[in-house]
């Protein structure tokens, strides 16, 4: 588990098709084997368990705020956000966070 | 590593004191210890890395959605959430996903 943790959720365009959430996700799928600051990188819509919720969600964890800004401004993904994102975005929120440890103890700014 | 990740990502109001976000980290901080569903908790406030960041997240995972709806109903979760967050809360965004196994396969509803 990396000492910085990265979110953003999302919800997309009404026009947004499958086949753009389809190349999202592989788009983003590959950047973990790309990007070598990513320790880890997980990712996925919308369960639909509740209503009101966003529609799509990251959750990247890094080693430091330097690998972070590395993960952000690595070509690669900055393609995947300019190419296959951004097409679709209606909303974003995002946070990074030095996570507590499973509840013990909490992060403070 | 849970089979359902929840997401949730706060603003607070102006007004919210240190002591209110204080207290907030300390009734989340108990919780893994109370409610045997979760399998894995991390919260914490905003880095301050990037503007326009939302203030807050937790992540949470679980088993199934079953332990999520458990999670959720605790009266122990409950009391945090009636008692500590909604007096602080602005805006709240959150969603529950199948996570990738980091970039080896996606999520899709």
């Amino acid at each position: 588990m990396g000492r910085l943790t990265h979110v953003a959720i999302f919800t997309w365009k009404p026009e947004t098709t499958e086949a753009q959430r389809a190349a999202l996700c592989d788009g983003l799928a590959a950047l973990p084997g790309l990007i070598p600051a990513i320790r880890s990188y997980r990712f996925g819509a919308d369960a639909g368990l509740v209503v009101g919720n966003d529609q799509f969600a990251v959750v990247a964890d890094f080693d430091d705020a330097e690998a972070y800004w590395r993960y952000a401004a690595d070509p690669r993904h900055v393609d995947v956000v300019e190419r296959l994102l951004k097409p679709m975005l209606r909303t974003r929120h995002a946070i990074q966070f030095t996570p507590s440890e499973d509840g013990v103890g909490a992060s403070e700014p």
